[in-house]
């Protein structure tokens, strides 16, 4: 098993084969998590730093839990309050870090290339754990392995995706990932959610759900980012949930073994109906968050690995 | 030694040999405590994850250490900001985190019957560190044991719980266990911080300090929780000092050997007299904090070795 | 190697072969620290509490490191918010921290003298991390083992410390270190920054930069604390950098191997220009930081070989 890059920075660098590294070992720990002895060695006398410029709750739990489950002794750094107040450079923090010699840093930021500028900069493996609208590659990761264990292959799925995918770093990942691995991609949204030049990026783009969703296997689900619509469309909640909020009849459009997806937080009765989202039967919700953290117990245990081997190039 | 529940939800649905398994168990960790490797591997393993809804630094502290002492991988969630900000509901959280397969949860929550509500959704064996004004079981233990340790004996005991009762989950844990220990139970606060239906309750009720605590073997102040008061009478500082206030004076009503306890954190000059706070010939509220931690790792001990075994009822 | 002290309250109290046990163990750390296996063992089973009242991101991760590291059991407080509200004494804090029984706690605090208050209040070992005005000793040892590894010695060195002098407890700390190991001190800042009675401290007093930078071995930059200034004199930044701030051209007047220091966070083109400040060649300012996780370490370790043992006095 081999994983080539110093960083998890983005899907895009990624090669097939190492998405399917990383997918194989998170099996595995699918099934360490699920025992009553949880704790390896992996990471043993390994540094893990959490640096998380944007609040995550969820996304910071997953990280810290498959740290401390390797044996990592994890610390996290809630960078919104302290150190920015007094003014330090984002340069100066990686630096200043750098400097206690993590060994695997993990990093939320809201702007778009800050993780990639910072991975320049330390002598650690960098995780992308979401920047701006950018890349947020274990969220695409634990999607494939959910999709992987519920429909046994990666390639000739029919994935729509829908909702705001202007705004969505989660969009951006799966629909890298999901090209690499020969899925057919659908995208299904209204036109002012839709990122300038999606006609370039070799994916249907539909704006009516029922359409959209005819045959599909896969039905994912976006978070409404209304705190990342700045000064532009804001739907009403009502007509966006009776447009493209994702129900039972809706979904009868797909195919009648399509599993749904959603990255959470879920807002219940806007993007998603609430009984749907439950229902076990077709929401597999529940089983990505699980996946999540096998996802990233693999990821970090590829990349320490990596640690101090000549990588082919420092940026990837 | 067995305790024969899945969770520890409140005090109501133990029975007395479940309490002395816990208080057992607790006075063996106070002498681990004590030592200078503190350090034992009864939950190695295992995920405690302490989701708190409500500020407490103390509590949670006493949770925090308490786990990572018996060797638990531990991690904090500080609830109030982030997630609900999003508009998450509870359900939604706690079946996010059930995904991660923690092992322990703690769960501190405003809202009376949101742990119960919170255990019949899980996996995992939750421990109530108190909901709203219904119950804060490891309190209760705790105050128990610290009785347990000073008189010899948690029967036909004298107790005089002093205060603000009607908004106190730490006087309705209290007076079920003491209840179910055999003690002798006396309230004494103003009519208004009264719960209604105290009648019903099998206590002695008193609205004056000086008949309440005559003959009492163990004196249990409570915080005036001004924060839970929402629109009803509030007392002046000064004139419950007068009244409810326990001092020298007051105490002098009360056996020669009464103990003198407070659940912390204090309003010295409110509630108690600083002076006799901190008389280490009366006062146990420093062993109080002490045996806090020592009762929340056998009440974690306990559950773990339950965890997977078929229990009486799931909402026990 | 031996440190004959229970704390470590300020550098006052130390003599010169404690500063020295104290560097030479820290040198040790700086080399495991460089590994890939940085998890040791000499404080397995003991449990270390960091109690910051007021907010440090680095000086916090540092410790934690160091504790993490060193196999600790570690527990952060943040006293700014939750207890402090609830209108708690620092004394029931410290006492009821006390009763869990930790055996280090790491303190920061905005008054001087409350962590020695502090001290003697409770049972285990105390470090200061920074208390007002007062001191702030790990980073005059951070410094010190800096200088000590650059410049191969600490006596018969010339150190200009610029700047903020009045209200910087680094300064101080630094002051009385490089006074008891028999370094020249000059002190360079506006008169309005120097405290009063600098005249008696032994050291010379500039308010000229290239005449005070004149020969010097090392050039020591304070932060410049805005936020400590109540209602005294605030400079402008304009003005402050033009005539205090460190560029290429005052650093001229130092000796040619003179080592440019700064206990960061950094105000870029306030007290120092950014260039010069990232010069490797002459700036060893992430090199202090590393410096401070292996003096932590190296302070944690000697004081709990000390736990238990008789000491001089219990205040020092």
């Amino acid at each position: 098993m081999t994983y080539r890059h110093r960083h998890l920075l983005g899907i895009e660098p990624l090669a097939p084969s190492d998405i399917t590294t990383i997918l194989d070992l998170a099996d595995r720990y699918v099934t360490l998590n699920r025992a009553s002895d949880k704790h390896g060695d992996a990471l043993a006398g390994r540094t893990q730093v959490n640096m998380f410029f944007e609040n995550s709750t969820r996304t910071q739990a997953s990280f810290e839990l498959a740290g401390l489950r390797l044996g990592a002794d994890v610390m996290n750094m809630s960078m919104q309050a302290s150190s920015i107040k007094k003014g330090e450079t984002l340069i100066d923090t990686a630096m200043t870090l750098n400097a206690m010699h993590p060994d695997l840093l993990v990093v939320r930021h809201p702007h778009s290339g800050a993780v990639n500028l910072l991975a320049e900069k330390v002598n650690c493996a960098v995780l992308n754990a979401g920047d701006g609208r950018h890349e947020h590659p274990t969220q695409a990761l634990l999607d494939a392995l959910t999709i992987r264990r519920s429909k046994g292959r990666l390639h000739r799925l029919t994935v729509a995706i829908c909702g705001d995918i202007a705004h969505s770093r989660v969009a951006r990942s799966n629909i890298l990932l999901l090209g690499k691995m020969e899925s057919r991609i659908r995208l299904i949204g209204p036109p002012t959610l839709m990122p300038a030049g999606v006609a370039d990026w070799g994916v249907e783009v539909f704006d009516d759900m029922r359409a959209g969703l005819e045959g599909a296997d896969v039905v994912m689900m976006l978070r409404l980012q209304k705190e990342r619509m700045d000064g532009g469309f804001i739907p009403s909640e009502r007509e966006y949930y009776h447009r493209f909020g994702l129900d039972a009849e809706k979904l009868g459009y797909a195919r009648s073994d399509a599993i749904v997806m959603h990255p959470g937080p879920m807002n219940r009765g806007v993007e998603i109906d609430g009984t749907l989202a439950d229902d076990i039967n077709r929401s597999v919700i529940q089983e990505q968050v699980e996946m999540g953290v096998a996802v990233r117990m693999a990821v970090m245990d590829l990349l320490a690995r990596n640690l101090g081997k000549p990588m082919q190039t420092a940026r990837s």
